[in-house]
């Protein structure tokens, strides 16, 4: 009785244990991102910057949330959805020389939980027409197709304007 | 023999039910927030709009996370720490006249994870200087202390400027 006692708690322990693991790596830390996450979203963001520079805007595209609710901050307030911000790519950069050759630089990124993170980094866009660049505030979601953008802050620096 | 490995099994899919509800709990919705939480992270942007309203700047930045680690973007590009995002705010708004009144609107939050919390918004400055205005996306993490700003992206909206 005492032997099948001992082998419970054992089994009790151990539950609790994985249970605690569990929940900790569900929570994801705030400053840490697995290397496997991070690799993940610096492929879609290299992939993005391809797109761009083959001056490829839907291609672009793909790498946010394809939805609705998919929002875009800048100085022109809160942009919705992937047809609005397709809108406001084609407004903005209608043909090649206006997207130029666009380099992401200085990604930094975070935790936010077991399907998000939080990239931060900077743009820049190479042009005849005038350089521009800034810094961006990206927050990616972990779908089942993989990592998207679900929300993107996007600044042009003053310096460079 | 039998009784015993069927309490046995009974024991195991409840564990697995537990472990498998904190799971998901922990994993947040994407779009979801619970009430507590926005009413949580709207009173410290309340106490930081009453702050401001006040003219005092230190009890305003207690909304932020007191960390090196906190970081500020917009178009001076990435502000560090709270002495940075400090010395940001008394440069930018060194006396009650530049700091005008300050409104927030617009208040949209969504779940990023079981501590973590995307908050867009926009900020109103009602000034005789004449009024500045734009939109930012606020990341929040749940502290031990409280709800707290971890990140913030702010811009200006070009039609106020």
């Amino acid at each position: 009785m005492r032997k099948k006692r001992v082998g419970l708690a054992a089994v009790a322990v151990l539950a609790a244990f994985a249970c605690a693991s569990l929940y900790l790596r569900a929570q994801g830390r705030l400053e840490g991102i697995r290397l496997s996450d991070s690799e993940a979203i610096e492929a879609v963001l290299h992939a993005q910057q391809d797109a761009w520079n083959r001056g490829d805007l839907r291609a672009f595209l793909e790498g946010y949330w394809d939805s609705p609710d998919l929002t875009f901050a800048g100085s022109e307030g809160i942009v919705r959805g992937y047809d609005g911000l397709l809108a406001r790519y084609q407004k903005h950069y209608p043909d090649k020389q206006s997207m130029g050759e666009l380099l992401f630089s200085g990604l930094e990124m975070r935790s936010l939980g077991p399907d998000s993170a939080l990239v931060l980094g900077s743009w820049h866009l190479k042009r005849t027409m005038g350089d521009a660049g800034g810094v961006f505030s990206l927050v990616f979601h972990r779908f089942p197709a993989g990592w998207r953008i679900v929300h993107d802050h996007t600044s042009a620096q003053n310096t460079t304007h």
